[in-house]
C-alpha cells in the first residue's frame, strides 16, 4: 500500500482522481488539498463522493510525507510548488498541468506565454510511448487530454513514415473546461451548439507535435471543438498519406485500409488500455465513458489519399486522472490496470 | 464464487448486469442469452464491454446449471420461463420484469392486461424493506425503476403515519425506455423536450401502492415524465402531511423539517446504499450515476402542509441491475456491497 | 407605427424582445439601452441579430420620447426607474420584472425581501384574465415565466370552483436563469441532471396564488425544477378535485375528463394564443418553442381524485417577451397577433 | 399570390416548408400530400402547426394545378414522379432530393447505386453561385444540407485559385437524419456521443466536388459527424493553401487572414443570407437556428499553411426548406427574402 496526496483536489481532475483512487487496491488517500476549500469535507464540492471522511487541507510542500503526490494544479501553479516538493520530499510526483510536458522549455514559454522556473528532469507520461522512462522517473508530466487522443491515433503512422500531414479535428466534452462557470460553459451557449475555439493557437498543439515528430517530420494541425457532451474527446485525424502509398484504385484503398489496421493492432497489441477496432468500425464516446480505455478505429481512405483515423477517450480518465494513475501503477510496479479495471458506462 | 447466467442479456439491463458482474469478486458470468443475437460476441451489442470472451447463447430452461439466474426478460416473457427454471434447476432466480412483484396477482392482471401463469412464492426485492425475506427466498421480483425511487422516498412517512397522500412526479432518463428505437426515444422528440406519458396509467403505480400501503392508507398518485437525460430518475414526492402535524407557523415548519430529516436518517441508518442529505440539500442525478446509491433529501414544508421529499437514483443500477445484484449478495450471504462499491460518475 | 425603447436590452429577454419587435409591422425600435454595453452594436451580445444598426445606449429616464417602453431590468432596478419614466414621459410602460405584479405590496416585500418604492397604478398583464384592464392601463406588470404556465393551466378550474388544491411541478429550461454564467447554469451541472431549486420559496408562488385565488380559495404549492432544456416550461398541475366532483368509478372519471376538457375549451375559445388539446394529448415544448402559444392538455383523473393538467410555453416568449408584446398590442389597439404570428420551431 | 403544393410533406423538410410558407406573403399552400398519412390533419404529425386547416392528401402527378410544387420525397422517389409533373403540369418544380443535382448522371448513379430515369434540364439551386440560371429554370435540384455549408465555405477560395485541398469535417444535428426513428437516432446513442458515419462514402461528397471543382482542381474530402444537436450544421473546412501563398511568418499569416476575410466579404457582399464574420470570430449554430442565414468566419492560418474556415447553417432551413423557398422567390421574381425574414433563435 502507498500513501497518496492530491494537491488541488477541488476540480474535476481532482474529483476523478479521488473517484478512482478511493477504490484502488494498493492506495490509501491520506491528504487532499484545496486552498479555497480548506476544512470542508470533500462532498461539499464532490457531491458524488459521500462519506469518505476526507477533508480539504492546505499544506506547505515540506509537510507532505506521502509516497505519491498528484498535482492537479493549473499550469504556472505547478511549477511554483513542484521544485519544492521534489527537493523536500521523497515522493514520486505526477503533475497534471502542462508545466513538465516539454523537452524544450522554450516551446513551453512560446505557447504558454510564461517564463518557466528552473528545469527538473521529467518524463512525458504517455505509457504507450514512454513506459520504460516512466518506470525510472520521479516526475511525470501527465499528457493533456486532447494530446492523448491525438497522439495515440497517429503514432503508428508516424513511426512507420506513412503520413505527410495530420489534421486533427477534436471534439471535446465540456468537463474539459473545468469546474468553474464561465461564458464558455454557460448551458445555453453549449446546448445545441458546436463551438470551435483557439483555432491554430491551442496549447496542446506543440505537445502533439513533440511526440509525433519524434518519429517523422509529419506536419501537424489541430482544431479543438466544444460539443454538448459532458465527458469524452472524439478525435478525427485526417491523415494525408505519403505519396508513395498507393490509394488510386478501390482495390488499393481496401488493401491499404486492411494493412493500416494491422499496423495499429500490432503496434498496440500489448497495451492494456488500447483497443483497435476493425476497419470501418467507429469508436464511441459512450464505450469509454468513465474508463481508462482508448478506442481507435475507422481507417478509411478516400480517392484523394486522405485516411481517417478516429479515437475516443474519456478526457477526465485516459485524458487526465486515469492516465495519471496508470503512470503511478507503472512507477510503483503495480499491475498497470490496478484501480482502473472499469468498463465504460453506456448508455 | 458462484456461477451466474443472464437470460435476455442484450438490452440495457443486461448490459448493466454484465458491466457490474464482470467485476464482482464472488461471481463468474458463465452464460448470457439472447435469442435474436445468438452466437454474437457481446461487444457487437454492448460496445463498451470489449474482449470479455462472452458470446450470446440460446438455451432451454433445463440447460442452465448456474447458481444464480437473472431474467432480464420483458414482462409476460418472464412468467413463461421462470416456472420451468424454478422446477428444473436449483438456481436462485432474480426476475427483473414485473411478473413476480405482486402479492395479489389480480392487481397484476388488472394493470398488465395479461393473465398470469400459476403462482410461485416470490419476494419483492427491495432490501430496505424486505431484507429478511429476501435472504430466505429462491425467487425475487426485482422492483421497477420508478418504484424504487418512489417507495424509498416515502416509506418512513408511511411507516410513521405522517402522510395522507403522496403525489409522485418522477423524471426519468431515456435509457428507461430500453435499447429499441421508437418514436418515444427519437432524439429530436426528446432533446429540449419534457414528455409526460401514461399519466394515471403507468404500471409502476400499483407497486408503489402495494409497498407504501402496507404501513398506512396513504393515497398514491404517480406521473412519469421523460426528460432529456440518459440515466437516472429524480422523483419529487409531494407529500400532503396528516392534519395533526403542525405546519402553520414558520417555526413549526422548520421544526417539522428537522424532525422529518431525523426520521429518515434513523430509518435508513444501517442501509449501505441510502444516503439522507441534510434538510434543504437537493439530491443530484450525477451524484448517483452509474452507482447503486439512492440519495434522498429536500424535506421542505410549505404553508399549505405540503412536504417535498426528493430522491435520485440511477434507473439502471439501483433501479434495476444494481439492486438485482444487491439482492443476489443478500441471498448468497456475500457482503451486500460486493461488486457495487462504485461512486457516482460526475460530471 | 409606434416607437419603442427597450431598457436593459442585453439579457435574454431583451434579445427576445428585439428578435420579435424587429419584425413587428407596427413598430420601430428606436432605442435599446444597456449600461454595461454602452456603444456596442447589439450583435456583440446578440450574435443572432446581425446588421440591425442598433447600438446599446445609456439614457436617463427623462431622455426617452418613445411611445412604448419595455423595462427588461431586474426586480428592484425596475422600481427605481419606472416612477421617473411614468412621470417624465408619456410612454406606456411594460415592466418585465416582478416589481409591479402585486395587488398588495406587502406580499412583494415579504417574498422579495425588498422595500417597495411608492405605488403606481399597474395591471397584471395576463391578457387571458385581465384584457380589459390592460387596454386602459399605462403600466403593466408583465407576468413571470412560471406563473403564466401555471395560472393558465389552473384558471378555469378555480373559476368553476372545481379544485381544492393545485400542486405545480414546473420544469424549466435553463434560459430562464438568464444570460450570466453561474454554478447553476454550468453545463456539467445541468446536462444529464434534473435540479429542483428554491423549493417552497420561489417568488413566483405568490403571483400564482394572487391570480388563482381571485376566484376560489384553492391551495397552491409550487416546485420549480431546472431541466437540460434551453427554452420552455412544462408545468404539471396536480389538481386535487373538490370532494363533490365524482371520480370513484372509471365511467365517472371518463365523463369528468371530457367535461373538464370542454370547460377549458369554452373558457379559452376566443384566445388567440391558447390551444386546448384533446383529453389525453400531452403538450410538447417543441410545439411552442419560439412562439407565443400556450398548449394545455392531458386532463387525466386517477382513482384518488387527482386531475393532471399540463401546460407548455416558451419561457422567453409567452413567459416574457412575447406576452409583453401581446400586452403592447392590446394597449395600442393593434391586432393582438401582430409580430407574434410565428409557429413553434420543431424539431 | 401563387399556389403551392408540397409532395411528401410529412417529414421534417415538409414541416419546415410549411412553417415558413404558411407565413409567406406571396404564397397560398393549397395541397400537401403524404401517402401514409392521407386524410389526417397536418397537426397529427406536425404538432407545432395547429389549426391550419390543412389535411394530407394523396394525389397523382396529373392532378396538381399549383404554380409551384416542392417535392420533399426521398431520392429515387423524386425521379419517379418529377418527369410526370414536368410534363403534365405547368408548375415550377423544386426537388429537395438528390435526384436532380448532378450535371453528370453517371456520378449520381455511382454514388446513389441507382439507375437514373431520363434526364430533364435542371439547375443546381445554390443561389449564391447559380442565381441567374435559377431565374430561368423550371426544375431545381435543391442542394443537400451538408453541401450548402461546405460549398459556401470554400467557393471564394476555389474561385480565386487559393486552395489545393479542402478537408471538410461537418458536424450535423440529428434532425438531418429525418423523422423516422432508428438506431442512429435513438436518444441514448446520440446523447453524450459524437458519431462519425459514412466516412469517405457520404453522397454529399460528389455534390461538393461538382460545385467547387467548377473553378479549380481543388481536392475534396468530406467527413460527416452526428452530434447531440437538434438542428444545424457546423462545417470546419480545413483548407490547404496553394504553395504560392505566403504563410511562413506570423506577419504573413496575419496579413493573409485579413486578405482572405476581405475576399469572402467582397464575393458575398450582395448576398441577402450570407454573413461574413470578422477574422477570428467563430460562427454559432444558435445564431442561425430557424433562419435562412449562413454565417462564415474564423479564417485562421497556422504555420503549416492550413487555413480554417467555419460555416454555420440550419440544416432544415438554408440546408433544405429555406433555400428551396429562396429558390422559389428567385424563380417567381419575389423579394428574395420574402417569407424568410426571420432571425435566428438564440438561446
Amino acid at each position: 500500500m502507498v500513501n497518496v496526496a492530491i494537491i488541488g483536489a477541488s476540480g474535476y481532475t481532482g474529483g476523478e482522481l479521488l473517484r478512482l483512487l478511493l477504490n484502488h487496491p494498493e492506495v490509501e488517500v491520506s491528504t487532499v488539498t484545496s486552498r479555497s476549500n480548506e476544512s470542508k469535507p470533500i462532498e461539499t464540492i464532490h457531491h458524488h463522493l459521500q462519506d469518505t471522511g476526507l477533508v480539504f487541507e492546505n499544506k506547505e510542500p515540506g509537510e507532505f510525507d506521502e509516497d505519491i503526490i498528484f498535482t492537479a494544479t493549473p499550469h504556472g501553479a505547478s511549477m511554483k510548488i513542484i521544485p519544492d516538493l521534489y527537493e523536500k520530499t521523497d515522493a514520486k510526483i505526477i503533475d497534471l498541468s502542462g508545466d513538465y510536458r516539454f523537452d524544450d522549455y522554450s516551446v513551453y514559454e512560446k505557447w504558454y506565454h510564461l517564463k518557466h522556473t528552473e528545469p527538473i528532469p521529467s518524463v512525458y507520461g504517455l505509457p504507450e510511448i514512454n513506459r520504460e522512462e516512466i518506470k525510472k522517473s520521479r516526475l511525470i508530466g501527465n499528457p493533456g487530454c486532447f494530446t492523448t487522443g491525438a497522439i495515440l491515433s497517429g503514432y503508428p503512422l508516424s513511426k512507420h513514415q506513412l503520413a505527410d500531414r495530420m489534421i486533427f479535428d477534436s471534439k471535446t466534452g465540456v468537463s474539459g473546461a473545468g469546474i468553474s462557470p464561465s461564458e464558455t460553459t454557460h448551458y445555453p451557449n453549449i446546448a445545441d451548439n458546436v463551438n470551435p475555439y483557439k483555432v491554430t493557437t491551442h496549447r496542446h498543439t506543440p505537445e502533439i507535435q513533440q511526440e509525433l515528430q519524434r518519429f517523422s517530420d509529419v506536419k501537424i494541425s489541430f482544431t479543438p471543438i466544444l460539443v454538448p457532451v459532458e465527458r469524452g474527446i472524439l478525435t478525427t485525424n485526417h491523415v494525408l498519406l505519403s505519396d508513395d502509398v498507393g490509394y488510386e484504385t478501390k482495390e488499393e484503398r481496401e488493401d491499404l485500409q486492411g494493412k493500416i489496421t494491422e499496423i495499429y493492432k500490432k503496434e498496440y497489441k500489448d497495451e492494456p488500455f488500447v483497443k483497435i477496432l476493425e476497419n470501418g468500425e467507429i469508436p464511441r464516446l459512450s464505450s469509454v465513458r468513465g474508463s481508462n480505455y482508448i478506442h481507435i478505429g475507422c481507417f478509411e481512405v478516400d480517392e484523394t489519399g486522405q485516411l481517417v483515423v478516429i479515437s475516443a477517450i474519456d478526457n477526465l480518465v485516459k485524458g487526465a486522472a486515469g492516465q495519471a494513475i496508470q503512470n503511478m501503477n507503472i512507477m510503483c510496479g503495480f499491475d498497470e490496470k490496478a484501480g482502473l479495471n472499469l468498463y465504460g458506462l453506456h448508455p
